[in-house]
């Protein structure tokens, strides 16, 4: 199975007609993606385990002490690109058998991971396999976590302390780049030097339910004007202040087209290169909209869904596995970024993407990058685990 | 079976917490209605047609010739009132009751008309019943309309021409206002001169997605951006000009926290006093909408989903009933409207509304005005039918 043929076989789980992804946690898609990992694993005699919540884990045989993990996630945002997250489990598999090929000897065992339910797509949180993996998340909480459907994460999966990352002394993960950084530097593949802090904000407007004809214009309270307000605000602020903010995601209610809305509920998605930068930008969009609710009578609540502070990855590691390599920041979260901070070292290699662009079927990679970056991960092996 | 206790019986069906009222046509409200509205009429000794979309009529034994016809609807926008709809077939039914106890002598039959999907909040174009009724939509376009579930309308019900508007002579309907005219004017019930030109659009707007995180702010194409600089305008531009625009409803792909979506969707209610006003405006938003969307690097299409012209109620119909009473216009479509366009003579009567507020759970009426509605109806019956 080389790196050509493990991506032709992933290539139609989970494709839908606009060419892009659908491989949400829990559905159809899951089972085949985890049918994939099994038998990549066992092809390569390695011992696989999967955790309750359906964190997948497989392991060397042979060599004693703590495991060298390397993987990512399989599972996808919704209409996503086929690179984030697979690519980095298809290359750790990869680079296993440039090892072999090499013929290295080793003396840590190495385990490939895929972490359940990376993106966050479905029940909020993101990194929500390697947050309770690690603990940084409790399964007492996240049980309660509900998709957009209604259904409960509780009543979908077991979960609990796996222990599944016992014995893990290191990760490295690779991921395809998610913007143009690799292209303006001309380098096939990077190291990172940390996550910057990020997170997502609850934006709840509350007006009045009125007849769209008939009240008069001046008589409303309408929530939609406030939201929208709030949306232009976040793009203008963060384009002053070279930060991230965006509204993607908006419900009204009733969303009706004749009714002036009763209710209007936006999802702030913020970062910035620091966390005061962060902490600034969301007090200021949260003050205009503030300010604009008022002068439209309606309410706002705002509620923090979910903040994730600035990862700064292990510099030994990085320095060892760098290689001399280009060293970037990242914008997006990752479980890398989760498994740092709860202290196992982790490293992170970046393949370059020629579009920049991600979540999204435009989201790229060449082939001679991808290989580039499995010989890359092989090194990063080599040097962790001999 | 006085007017309080059909209010009463109705009061239950269709209700949900707020408050408000769910009856969209083809659930398990809309049985409940039927139901109901077949026990009144039984009562009273009419016999009831129902034709196959759901449209409903009791007609008056005796007296032969050309039916007046007086009602209104029974379905419900989403978390609407209470008495959008039901208050004109309730006080129907009661105006019968008080011809009966003055002992008017019918010489023409009176039919109570409940008309099927007046709102337009399941499949889009309001007054689906009536306009099929009187010919004006044809089934074979209206049999393709599908819901927010896709949903098709031809899959849910049989329509076709169902004659159920045979021999109808004149058509009255009663409604509560759905402004506070006729509380400025202190007069409990009015006569409508006619309906402001009113319509839907949808605007599409399709940008790029992109990851929230890593695409940086000058390299998006957000669709967002450009719905909510229309938003903005389309209120700003009704204000100006004394008329109405809303965007009450809109839906984002992928509706994702963390990417930029590919495309924004908002329907715009427009009306004016006058159909050259409602041109411009509309005319003015599409073309503002055009130039923010140019800007962003996101395109626009703009689609006419219903447009429905000025109706002038039968001024000749309007003096019969009025009375005297203040007569005012209306910016809300009604069934009335479509038999009036439809050749049928056809006027309203409006019933006081403290609040000025409709298709909501704080619409309302006292006792007191929706018994002088009944009154008012029964004269106007009592002239026309006797």
């Amino acid at each position: 199975m080389t790196f050509e043929s493990m991506w032709a076989d992933l290539a139609p789980v989970g494709r839908v007609a606009s060419g892009g992804y659908v491989r949400h946690p829990w559905t159809s898609a899951t089972g085949e993606l985890e049918a994939w990992f099994t038998e990549a694993a066992v092809a390569r005699g390695l011992s696989v385990e999967r955790d309750a919540f359906g964190n997948l884990l497989a392991t060397t045989a042979g060599a004693d002490g703590d495991r060298v993990l390397v993987g990512s996630h399989l599972d996808s945002v919704i209409e996503g690109g086929a690179y984030d997250g697979p690519l980095g489990v298809v290359s750790a598999f990869a680079a296993l058998d440039v090892l072999r090929d090499r013929g290295v000897a080793l003396n840590r065992p190495i385990a490939v991971a895929a972490f359940q339910a990376e993106e966050g797509s479905r029940f909020g949180p993101a990194c929500l396999g390697s947050r309770l993996a690690t603990g940084s998340l409790s399964w007492e909480s996240a049980r309660e976590l509900a998709d957009r459907d209604g259904v409960r994460l509780g009543d979908l999966v077991e979960g609990g302390d796996s222990g599944i990352l016992r014995d893990v002394g290191c990760f490295v993960e690779l991921h395809v780049e998610q913007g143009r950084g690799l292209v303006d530097l001309e380098a096939p593949v990077g190291v990172a030097s940390g996550i910057w802090p990020h997170g997502r904000w609850r934006f709840e407007f509350a007006g009045s339910a009125d007849h769209a004809g008939t009240t008069r214009m001046e008589d409303r309270h309408d929530p939609m004007l406030s939201y929208a307000v709030t949306a232009l605000a976040a793009n203008k602020q963060a384009r002053l202040a070279d930060q991230r903010a965006t509204f993607g995601r908006v419900e009204a209610v009733p969303n009706g087209t004749n009714a002036v809305p009763s209710r209007v509920t936006g999802w702030l998605d913020a970062r910035a290169s620091t966390e005061p930068a962060l902490e600034h930008l969301v007090g200021v969009i949260s003050s205009q909209a503030r300010d604009r609710a008022g002068r439209d009578g309606t309410t706002l609540a705002v509620t923090p869904e979910s903040v994730t502070p600035a990862v700064t990855f292990d510099e030994g590691l990085a320095a060892r596995i760098g290689r001399g390599r280009p060293v970037l920041p990242t914008q997006a979260g990752h479980d890398a970024g989760i498994l740092q901070t709860a202290g196992i070292p982790t490293a992170m290699l970046f393949v370059r993407n020629p579009t920049g662009v991600s979540h999204s079927p435009d989201e790229q990679a060449s082939t001679g990058d991808c290989l580039a970056g499995v010989e890359a991960l092989a090194d990063a092996l080599q040097e962790l685990a001999s």
